[in-house]
Parts: structure tokens; C-alpha cells; sequence
């Protein structure tokens, strides 16, 4: 398979191609960066966006169903969004204002897994994606939360990326006379201390794989 | 009009009802610590799901038009959905994982803004939302880029909430017995320190309602 995207009609950029990647690995650095998306889903012809978890295996996206599986029932399109917002970019003029980020969309029609081997698979990637060790330390699930766990598939073959880096744009037009501040403002995500569940007993370390995330970006 | 969100067959919580919330102040909240949503359209009958800045202006929503301008143009209804991802809840078993997120879905068909003085007074809001103090400092845009500006503007009277807080939920079922961590761990969004644009001049200071910001929670 190439490791170029398609540039299909709908994942063509129409507006600001020059911020377009159609490169796969970009793709899947912004995917792996994450762990919630918005999914998109058509519902008697109006647009639906819910927010959910997804983990990447290869050039596939589990997603957990929940909200939006009565409309995916039927087998419609999605459209799955990932966007990571790293800073405002503050220009001269208001105009030139923007914003550095890093999205990708996919487009494609999910399938619904039943094979308990597969769902099985399914959510550990996606336990896996999200927090990396859990898999193996937390209890898995039983033949009967896989029954009530709704997951999805999708096919990572139509995929675009956008991304913005960078200060403004009018650092060398006519507005750089006017002697303002212009750069840009950084967002960051970071995970803080774990904070155990008031439930818990004393005496039970926080796992490795948990407090080593403490301090680490996200996104 | 009503401080209570409707209780409408689109918005209604279908699965998780326990975290919906139909008080129109958790949604003002919601709206006002973001700056970027997730705007789905429908084009062609498939969704379309692209990232977006808005602002809020007491309960009508500007939108920055941009890519989804071609599916507006025929007034068709749109979905905007506010996310922040407040930590990853690592229940005892993986069937209890979940996340700690605040969400607002607003539906409705958006109004393209052609009035000048109405898309000056948009775009102002716009840009203050995203940062307050912005609007007086940079050059504010003249009759041309005005035009070239697609600004939408939506009324919030369809909108939704969904909140979930706290750690996992089986703290006292039988998995507790198996003596693991468990709790939350929390991902904060924060801003960094300006950083200049490269073809800034010496001398040009950070302006106080920018400078002030880093260090501050976004989200």
C-alpha cells in the first residue's frame, strides 16, 4: 500500500492547500498523538458530531460506538476528526489571525465488529491507544461486557491532514510598520498527578505505567 | 427565555442520561473555555466534520466559515460540537475506562453574515473570545477583508450538554476486591510563553493582555 493519502474530491483542500499533507505518516502521528475524536454520522439528513474514543491499529481506527450507533446501524458514512490545537497566532492585522494545529480527517463507512475475537483485539488496541500497560493490569472484559460493548471499525484509506505551524504571515507586508507585537501563543497538553479514587484502600501504588505519564504532553 | 436547554428528541441523552445537563449555564461555560469546535455539515449526503474557531456572543454562536462554506451556502443545518478532555478515568476493569469531559452539541442552520457592520461586530467577538484584548491592539480589517471574511453566525436555542467528572464507578462492586490502582488521570490544557514572531523588529513588547495568559488553564 502507498504511503501517500488519496487526494480524492472530498479530501482535497479547497481552501488552504498549501497546509494540506498527503504524506501517511503525518497521518498517523496526529491518530497516535490523541485518543478522542469527533464522529460525524448523517441522522435523518442532518449532521450529527460526537465526541469518542478511538485507537489506531495500522491503517485501521477502532472506535467505541455508544452515542452514534443507532445511526451506523444502517451503515452510513462517517466522517472521523482528530484535531490537535497547538497555539494562536497573533497577528498585525486581525485578518491574519489563526491558529496552529494539527488535524486529520477520514472519511469511510465503519463496520460493526461482533467477532468476540475481534472485539476482543478491537479494545485492547483501544485501551492500549489511550493508556499504554493498562491492557495487561486492569481486569479485561468478560463474554459479557463484550456483548454490551458496541465497537467500530474504519478503514484509514480516505484520510487528509491538515496543519498550520508557525508565527503570522504578515511579517512582511505593510502592517509590519504599524510596530506591533505579533508571534505566537503555545497550547500545550500536559497529564497531571494521578488522583486515586477515593474508594481505593490504602497502600495500592499507582502503577508505573500510570505515574510515568506525569508531566508528559499529550496531543 | 429559559435558563433550561430543550429537551429536544435531538438533544436528548440517549445512553449515559446521568451526565447530561440541561442548565444553559454549563453550556455558556463549556463554550467559553474553548475557542476551536468541530463544525459537521452534510455534503452530498456524507458528513462532513472540519475544525472551526467560534465565539460566543450571548446565546448566538459565530462561526468561522472557512472549508464548509460550499455546504452552507445552500442553508443547510450544521452540528457544532465544544470538547475538553478533562483526564483519562482508569476504572479496575476495562470495561469501566472512560473519560472525564465537558461537551456541548448545538444544532441549527446557520445564518451567513453579509450585513458589514453586523460581520465587524462578529468578527470583534471572535477575536475577543479567542483573546480578549486582541481586537483594540491589532489593525482591524478594512472594507476588503471584511468581504473576503465568511463569518456564520447560529443561534444556541438547540443545544445540548454533556459532563462527566469524577473517577471510575467500581469502587464498590466485586472488582475492587482485586487490590489494583485505580482513579484518574488528569490532562490539563495550559499556555506557554509567547513566542515572538521571527521578522519582529527589537524592542516590540509583549503586549500585558497576552504576557498575562501564559501559565494560565485553557479548556
Amino acid at each position: 500500500m502507498s504511503d501517500r493519502l488519496p487526494d480524492s474530491d472530498l479530501t482535497r483542500h479547497r481552501r488552504l492547500r498549501e497546509q494540506g499533507s498527503l504524506d501517511r505518516a503525518d497521518l498517523d502521528v496526529i491518530l497516535d498523538a490523541g485518543f478522542v475524536c469527533h464522529l460525524g454520522v448523517v441522522i435523518e439528513g442532518r449532521p450529527v458530531v460526537v465526541p469518542t474514543v478511538y485507537g489506531r491499529d495500522g491503517r485501521r481506527l477502532y472506535l467505541h460506538g455508544s452515542v452514534a450507533s443507532r445511526s451506523l446501524a444502517g451503515g452510513g458514512p462517517v466522517c472521523v476528526t482528530v484535531t490537535h490545537v497547538d497555539g494562536l497566532v497573533l497577528a498585525r492585522s486581525v485578518f491574519e489571525h489563526g491558529v496552529d494545529y494539527r488535524s486529520a480527517m477520514i472519511h469511510g463507512v465503519p463496520r460493526k465488529v461482533t467477532d468476540p475475537d475481534e472485539k476482543l483485539a478491537g479494545l485492547r488496541r483501544l485501551t492500549e491507544h489511550a493508556t499504554p500497560g493498562q491492557w495487561s493490569y486492569a481486569r479485561q472484559p468478560n463474554r459479557k461486557e463484550l456483548a454490551a460493548t458496541t465497537l467500530l471499525v474504519l478503514s484509514l484509506d480516505e484520510a487528509s491532514v491538515k496543519i498550520r505551524t508557525g508565527g503570522p504571515d504578515d511579517g512582511d507586508g505593510p502592517d509590519a510598520e504599524l510596530g506591533l507585537w505579533a508571534g505566537t501563543l503555545p497550547l500545550t497538553s500536559t497529564w497531571g498527578t494521578p488522583v486515586p479514587d477515593p474508594a481505593l484502600p490504602p497502600g495500592i501504588p499507582v502503577p508505573d505505567h500510570i505515574a510515568r505519564r506525569e508531566g508528559a504532553g499529550q496531543g
